[in-house]
């Protein structure tokens, strides 16, 4: 940040307002206080009978490796509804939306995955731009060396045990 | 947004970026493209017993009214470690964290709530600036009618639901 959005000043500087506890950018002209927060990374794990949804990423970061459908959360939209947007923007698929399956804090990137599980009624998905290759995995047929995110391989072992195990319940962590 | 944090100029419009489907602040002249997302907002139910601690809200919005130690996560931290922390700087308690009790999503604030259940050893907590009393409530006690928030009464509400089926289980909803 090197201008103030509000009044357009340079004469921003990180500083702790009053009654605060963390540098803010601050604008020393117009005072207004500019906060930076977590993003919500929100997807899904696309379940085909015994098969999981995985799309290689046809954009960056990580191009080229595989990964659960998932995106940055919007404004005026709930979790559960940018999960389904996410799926269906990278693959064209729609699915009835399970259990929330992990909320995986990653805080050295400031970011919080929310991943939920997804029931598809038919095996149908399509490459997007985002995705140029889809597919449906065994979870003994799953690229784990090639995933694009550690985020996703935590979210798909989980998955794994939870149906071995025949309950879902939530993982929460924190990766450093 | 009236002016581009990033060049200074005033030259800010609405517009869908090439690949975007939405509406973003773009800059005109730097082309930069300023994204929006949803805060999360993290919490606890900290409880001693068979009671459960509230805060009266000493600053606004709903000065006065009572609500569970929750506030705005912040960067570089977990979502554990950021409802830990505002419970301590709203009411100086600390608890062992429980389960996830949680996800409320309000799209029309663009806030997402996560709340966690938290045990605490002794009945140990002091106002703070942001909090003018505390107290420790049976769930017949609860002032349901002088409650913050509408997150607030549905995270106790589930909190005792779950108490009484002797099951903690994650609450996702939207509030809208």
């Amino acid at each position: 940040m090197k201008f103030c959005s509000a009044c357009g000043s340079a004469d921003i500087a990180l500083s702790v307002p009053e009654g605060d506890h963390r540098e803010r950018y601050v604008c020393g002209a117009c005072k207004t206080v500019h906060y930076k927060n977590p993003l919500i990374v929100c997807g899904v794990v696309p379940v085909y009978g015994d098969k999981v949804m995985l799309c290689k990423r046809g954009i960056e970061p990580r191009y080229g490796k595989w990964t659960l459908p998932a995106g940055f959360m919007e404004n005026k939209e709930s979790v559960e509804e940018g999960a389904q947007r996410e799926l269906f923007e990278e693959s064209q698929a729609t699915v009835t939306l399970g259990p929330l399956l992990a909320v995986l804090s990653v805080p050295y990137i400031s970011q919080v995955h929310m991943m939920y599980v997804g029931q598809m009624s038919e095996p149908t998905y399509a490459v997007t731009p985002e995705s140029t290759e889809i597919n449906l995995y065994r979870e003994s047929e799953i690229p784990w060396d090639e995933l694009a995110f550690r985020t996703v391989k935590v979210t798909l072992e989980h998955y794994f045990a939870c149906r071995k195990a025949g309950a879902f319940v939530v993982k929460c962590d924190s990766l450093s």
